[in-house]
């Protein structure tokens, strides 16, 4: 089958372009640290959804959705500089990052940079909608991400908060990118919203393969140090069933989670013992359900190959490495 | 004479409103968090400026200018937190720093919030010259920050790059509040000019003060201590033109400037060696020069008491001593 992006290779191209233009600036370091979290490989998952979601209910006149499409990649971009800062992640997709390299104040400064670039993007079609849908998404994650700071090391944590942290943090963006597609491709109402369904549900399937990689993945392909959220004592769906399971497993693994320090043998023994509890395979299942919604929310597009391409794309979230 | 704010005291009354409600949040942390800043006894001139301005051209629907004055105000305090993660800064304005009393991680969070809820209100007008003008004032707020930090530790630095790290971290986001305002007022584009050539001058004006404030102000009136910018390495007016004179003590104020840690008492001397160097005389002569260029501005613009808040502010800027 062709990969998800196989039918908007030019589409994708241009918003290379859009968003290499947008980090131009009179201070050329401000450009070098943006690229390189923007170069640091990426998907383009936001910018992807936008433009199948744009060409899959009839969009024609492209110029419109390359441009916030690059603005929802660049905000994207400003968060993960600041969430590196405040998770103390070394690395990023393998590579350093980025405060790491320049240090926290111009990594501080450049997502600033980033944000305001891509709201502009996001706000030059003078349209309230994509400011809202856009602006919308941005609250999310930042009421997201506060959530998840104030939860740090709760081996108890409930089921719905982590959704609600999972929410903000990767699902709206993913939504508010498939709306601003559909939306600039003239869909109707009802497609724009079952486009927004699809990227919801498409959402947090990613984040909980993420979280699952970071359990059960391979350090290479993921470019980081597994157990990091157990390291980071932070919300994982297959850790928190692991530790809701009860049990004198689910204890120990508790018993590291919460430790304000811990040593690498430790995060590899509680490593061990969630894959071992199966709790994997529940987190992977829980993603498949996800995965099952975002397709059935496509029932309502017209087949096309955009719509095929946007299912593709359903199928490698779950099955990605990376 | 009557305070420069007598006659809008409604409007920033309304402003106030329309910030409390936009950082109005489901986490209450980040609203608290943000109104530890936005409380934090700021002047508010940035809105002012705007319905000033507003007002000079005969603007008469008020909620327009409102809404972008509050957004302008919400951006500059999104840049307050994070300046004072990148500066160290203990306090602001006499109460301890956001990143203090909460942690660079929520810091960093709030700011984020700050800027979108800023930049939302912004945007909300559906009008592409509010969002270019609020945008290029954010975006060289960045490019200024960034080029702040490159020239630390630099003594020898031209007045030139003085001049243009002023020019983009204070000068332009005043001049963008003028310019909206008389945007929003329903202003011809000569004095949409004459206004954004005023707030431009006041905001050069305001910042040279700020250094001055520094060398020679009340530690209990600006609420931190004195010699931040020796203390940091930063370019502060007063400062520079004394390291830039030449001679023993001039060589003496360079020696405690670049020094990658000093002490108080070095501090102290450095200030005392900049005060009697003549170089506060000197700073507030250029800050008086571009107050009367901000008052010239004004001419084009007809007699109002509104212009005369405008005028009034001009003197208050360069007699504030906090």
């Amino acid at each position: 089958m062709a990969s998800w992006d196989a039918h908007i290779k030019d589409e994708l191209r241009l918003v290379e372009e859009e968003i290499a233009r947008s980090v131009g600036s009179s201070q050329p370091l401000l450009k070098e640290i943006a690229m390189h979290v923007i170069q640091g490989g990426g998907k383009r998952l936001r910018p992807g959804v936008a433009i199948l979601s744009f060409r899959a209910v009839g969009g024609e006149d492209i110029e419109s959705v390359i441009k916030v499409s690059a603005g929802v990649e660049l905000i994207h971009s400003a968060t993960l500089i600041h969430d590196d800062i405040n998770d103390g992640s070394d690395t990023r997709r393998g590579r350093i990052a980025a405060y790491k390299k320049y240090g926290i104040q111009k990594a501080i400064i450049t997502g600033d940079f980033l944000f305001v670039q891509g709201f502009r993007l996001g706000a030059s079609h003078n349209s309230r909608e994509i400011v809202e849908i856009v602006g919308d998404a941005c609250t999310a994650m930042a009421e997201s991400e506060i959530l998840q700071l104030n939860v740090e090391r709760d081996s108890d944590l409930p089921l719905e908060t982590y959704m609600r942290i999972i929410d903000g943090k990767t699902a709206r963006p993913i939504m508010a990118s498939a709306m601003v597609g559909a939306y600039f491709g003239k869909g109707s109402a009802g497609q724009i919203d079952a486009l927004g369904e699809y990227g919801l549900n498409i959402g947090y399937a990613f984040q909980i393969v993420d979280d699952i990689l970071d359990i059960d993945g391979q350090e290479a392909s993921i470019g980081k140090p597994l157990g990091m959220d157990i390291l980071d004592s932070k919300a994982n769906l297959p850790l928190m069933i692991a530790m809701h399971r009860g049990g004198k497993e689910s204890e120990r693994i508790r018993e590291i989670f919460n430790a304000p320090k811990k040593t690498w043998e430790e995060i590899d023994e509680a490593l061990a013992l969630v894959r071992f509890s199966g709790a994997v395979d529940e987190a992977r299942k829980n993603a498949a359900d996800f995965r099952d919604k975002a397709l059935s929310a496509l029932d309502d597009i017209p087949p096309s190959k955009y719509r095929d391409g946007l299912r593709e794309l359903a199928a490698t979230v779950l099955e990605r490495s990376s």
